[in-house]
C-alpha cells in the first residue's frame, strides 16, 4: 500500500465522529482544515461536553443517538475506548447508509475485528485502523488539526471487507497526513505488544518498585523509564484484556531477557553482561536512527 | 544533615580533579565560578585532552602524575569511572598532605568506601560521594558550571572517616549549589538499585525486545523507556558489578511484580489489574509531584 500522501479522498458529505476526545477531536480538526467533509457531526453521550465541542468549532452538530447520527453518515470514525469499539461498530453499522463504511481508532485490533467480522459477516463496511499518534493530554480541547501528519497508521482489514471500502479508508487517513500501512489484525497486535503494550506493563512494573522515601533519589532515568505509568488504569486494563495472547507473549521474553541480565551480573559475567547490554544498545540507536532517517518520524 | 546552600567552605589554595570529564569538569567550572579554590588542577592520562581542558578554562594547570597532583591538593574530587574509583582513591592518598581530604562521585558506593577503609584504615580522610547529576552527553566539553545547582548529593562517610573533613565535603558540594544528605554507603546503594541501575537494567531488557522491522511502529512510549538503554555498556557493566547484591535483590522483586501483572492478564483478574496499575500510577505521580514541591528539583 502506498504511503503517498497526495489527497485521493473524494469530499463525502457527512463525516461522524463517534467518541469525540483528543483522537476524535483531532480527526474532526484534520477532517476540517483539509476540506474532507462538508459536514462533521459528533456522536457522544454527554450533550453538554458535545455543545461545547461545537462551540470550540470542532464539530458542525452532534447527537446522543448513534444510529441516528449513523444514519446521516458517509464515514464513521469510532474513537471510544477499545473495549466500546467493536459494540459501537455493530450498532451504527445498521443504520448506516449502504454507500457509507466505518473505521476506528482503537490500539488493538484482532479481537475487535473478529467480533464486528463476525457479527456482521461478509461484505461488512468496517476497516480497521490504529493512528500511532496520540497524547497524555485527554479531551477534545487538546485536539489537533495536525496529530495525523507524518503519523503512522496501520489499517487491517479481513477478508470480509470490502476492498473499495479498504481503499476509501487509506484515502481518508492520507488524506488527515498520515502514512498508512495494511496487515492482519494478529500481526499488528504482536508488533503493538512488543513496541507499546509491554512497554506500558513494564513502565508499571517498575515504578511499582520505588518507595515514597526513594522519591528524592529518583531522577531523570526513573522518570523516562516510568512515564507512560502514569497513564490511565481503565483504558490499559482494556488493552491488556484484549491483546491479551501477545502481552502473555511478549511478556514471557522479557521476563526471560530480565533473567538473563541478573544472572549474568550474578555470575559476575563482565562479557556477557556487556554484550548485553551492547546488543539493546544497538536496537535503541538504531530505532532512535530509524526515526530521523527516511522513514520519517511517528508521533506518539 | 542541613541543606542549607550557605557558602561555609573557606577557599582553599589547590583544588585537584581526577578525571576530567563532564563530571569533574562540572565540578571544576562550579569551583571556579563559586570561588573555591584559588587554583584547579586537573590529574588525567591523556595529556592532549587535559592541555584542552586548560585552553578552555576548565581548569588551570594539568599533571598525569596522579601523585605529584595529590600532593599538592588541599582537596581532590575522584571523577573516574566506579570501577576505578577506589584504586585512584588508595594511591593519591598517600601523598595528599596531612591537612587535605578526598572525596568522589560515583554512582555506586558500598564496595568503594569499604576498600578504601580497609586499606587506609582509621582516620583515613575520603568521604564517598554520589552527585545525583549527569547528562547523556560526556567530556569536559559539556561540563556546565551549574549542573550540581539544586541536584542531591549523598555523602556516605565510613565510620573512619574523620568527622571534621566529612562537614568539609559538605560544605564543599553545597558551595557548588547542592543539597546534601548523609547515609550509610549500603543504603545509598540500595536506594540507587531501586531508582538507577535497575531501571537501566529493566531499560536494557526491553530495548532487546523490539525488532527492526517493529521500529517504524514504535513510538514515544516505547523511546522513553528505552532512553537509558542507549547509555554506555561499559560504564554500566561496571556499576551493576559493583552494586551487585542490591541490583540482584530489587531485581527479583522487579521480576515477581512484573509475573503479578501477567498473571492478572492471564487470568482477566480485571480488578486486580487495575488495582496494580492504579498502585503504579499513584507512585509516579506522586514521584513527579514531589519534584515539582518542596523538596526542590532533583537533576539526574
Amino acid at each position: 500500500m502506498s504511503a503517498s500522501s497526495q489527497n485521493l479522498f473524494p469530499v463525502v458529505n457527512c463525516l461522524a465522529i463517534r467518541g469525540v476526545g483528543l483522537i476524535g477531536g483531532s480527526v474532526a480538526l484534520a477532517a476540517r482544515k483539509q476540506g474532507v467533509a462538508r459536514k462533521i457531526i459528533g456522536i457522544g453521550t454527554h450533550a453538554g461536553r458535545l455543545q461545547r465541542a461545537v462551540d470550540l468549532g470542532v464539530i458542525d452538530e452532534f447527537t446522543t443517538d448513534p444510529e441516528e447520527g449513523a444514519s446521516q453518515a458517509d464515514v464513521i470514525v469510532v474513537a471510544t475506548p477499545v473495549d466500546c469499539i467493536a459494540h459501537d461498530v455493530i450498532r451504527m453499522h445498521r443504520t448506516l447508509p449502504e454507500t457509507g463504511w466505518m473505521t476506528d481508532a482503537g490500539s488493538v485490533k484482532e479481537q475487535i475485528v473478529r467480533q464486528i467480522g463476525q457479527e456482521l459477516g461478509e461484505g461488512h463496511r468496517f476497516i480497521g485502523a490504529h493512528p500511532l499518534a496520540g497524547s497524555e493530554k485527554t479531551g477534545f480541547e487538546n485536539a489537533r488539526p495536525d496529530l495525523y501528519v507524518g503519523a503512522m497508521v496501520v489499517l487491517t482489514p479481513d477478508p470480509e471487507t470490502e476492498s473499495r471500502f479498504t481503499q476509501s479508508a487509506q484515502h481518508f487517513w492520507q488524506a488527515l497526513g498520515a502514512k498508512v500501512v495494511s496487515m492482519s489484525a494478529s500481526e499488528h497486535d504482536q508488533i503493538l505488544a512488543r513496541t507499546s503494550h509491554l512497554p506500558h506493563l513494564v513502565s508499571a512494573a517498575m515504578a511499582a518498585q520505588i518507595r515514597p522515601s526513594d522519591f528524592p533519589f529518583a531522577s531523570t532515568g526513573f522518570g523516562d523509564t516510568t512515564r507512560i505509568a502514569a497513564g490511565d488504569p481503565d483504558l490499559w486494563t482494556a488493552i491488556f484484556r484484549l491483546n491479551r495472547e501477545a502481552t502473555l507473549a511478549s511478556g514471557q521474553q522479557f521476563l526471560q531477557s530480565v533473567q538473563d541480565f541478573l544472572d549474568a551480573v550474578k555470575q559476575d559475567d563482565q562479557a556477557t553482561l556487556k554484550e548485553l547490554l551492547k546488543n539493546s544498545k544497538q536496537l535503541r540507536d538504531g530505532w532512535s536512527e530509524s526515526r530521523n532517517g527516511s522513514i520519517g518520524s511517528v508521533g506518539e
